[in-house]
């Protein structure tokens, strides 16, 4: 088992270098990798950009959508990799397109390697419960991968925010994203890696890595640890 | 018809007075009004504290989940409060428990004052698509209240964000709301108008009148305006 899953963010050189070095280990020895552009709202673009983007590595992408039979493309596929975007248009075309469990077999059983950023991270886990992004799509349900055992919260800050105009900042008095994992808290035990920005996880058989940046572990009843890059963790987020 | 909507982010002294002002105004010559607190997780809690802070007002707060007969009580009604916590809690009830005909056609063809903040301004639109709320809950449905015309975005900022850290500030690439809103308008035709926090809109039979802070309107495929208090707009979002 080899998941790689991204916070996004990723816009500053380093994190770059950092994202490509992780996305070439990860597919090591791939050819060819499935590329799911579901979260966003032009597949042929999206997957074009991403084509580009790891032109200099070895594998190659393929949009799941130009594929004439997805399904029997997802038996022989060497590596799947989810783009970001927004989580409800993702789920929905997972749901729809009946793709869950294939992937989720390939992954767990069959040791196919994963990546995920940002809504493609989301989806790695239990639910979607825990997107940042606005429900433009209904979804039949929230069921996303399970292929980890806890829930990601992308792009993650901790406190409130503030926001620009004329060079002044001002600050927004909305509900922060302590407040609403503990909202999601209330009905539901699963906990919650709040990823900061530019943060990725690697996971395999033995546990958890951070890289990148930092990342919030929210436990329900518990304070929210911040942990460090380069940290390693269980799968039920205790230190390893 | 009349109805207050907010935009929530009621933390100054001076947005505070404004609401107290408008709410007053509303529920004019109301001796009840209903409290719906469904997007709390806590309904006896948040309807005390409502009843609270409106206790020198002239009218009295009822807890709808405090009615043996909700829709008896509804038919009877005076006025109607929805208040805020997350827009998915507040829509799943709100089908669960059937109120969405009943509550439309009191305030559209009775008359009967509605106001809702944050949330509570979310349900008023015809759909609740443009939250910025967890789906902590499945919905049935995005479908609300629909007693205006166009979607609101609680709490709105233009442009990126930024968060402290040991009085630090940290920019954030995170999706900003005209992105998120944007992606909306993928599906969708209606209009949005993003609220500032500590912005109302008074709606009745003539218009929309924006008080308190400013407001963007975003009509698909047109450059965002932004609108200053005390503007008066029609229900098609044109200047009035």
């Amino acid at each position: 088992m080899k998941i790689l899953l991204g916070s996004g963010g990723i816009r500053t050189e380093e994190r770059r270098n950092l994202f490509f070095r992780l996305m070439k280990e990860n597919f090591e020895g791939c050819k060819k990798v499935i590329f799911i552009p579901y979260a966003s709202g032009d597949y042929d673009e999206y997957t074009s950009s991403v084509k580009e983007m790891f032109n200099d590595l070895e594998f190659e992408i393929i949009g799941i959508h130009q594929c004439e039979n997805p399904l029997a493309e997802l038996e022989n596929m060497e590596g799947i990799y989810v783009g970001g975007g927004n989580t409800f248009s993702l789920v929905k075309k997972l749901h729809e397109n009946k793709l869950l469990e294939i992937i989720r077999k390939k992954v767990l059983n069959d040791g196919v390697p994963y990546a995920g950023v940002s809504a493609g991270a989301n989806v790695a886990c239990p639910t979607m419960q825990t997107t940042n992004d606005m429900p433009i799509d209904l979804v039949p349900s929230f069921e996303t991968f399970d292929i980890v055992p806890f829930q990601i919260n992308p792009h993650y800050h901790p406190g409130g925010i503030w926001w620009k105009e004329n060079e002044e900042l001002n600050e927004h008095f909305g509900e922060t994203r302590k407040r609403r994992i503990e909202e999601f808290h209330n009905y539901n035990d699963t906990p919650v890696i709040g990823l900061y920005e530019g943060s990725f996880l690697r996971c395999d058989e033995e546990g958890v890595e951070l890289l990148g940046n930092k990342a919030a572990i929210i436990i329900k009843g518990s304070e929210i640890k911040t942990i460090s890059p380069e940290m390693k963790i269980n799968y039920d987020l205790s230190a390893r």
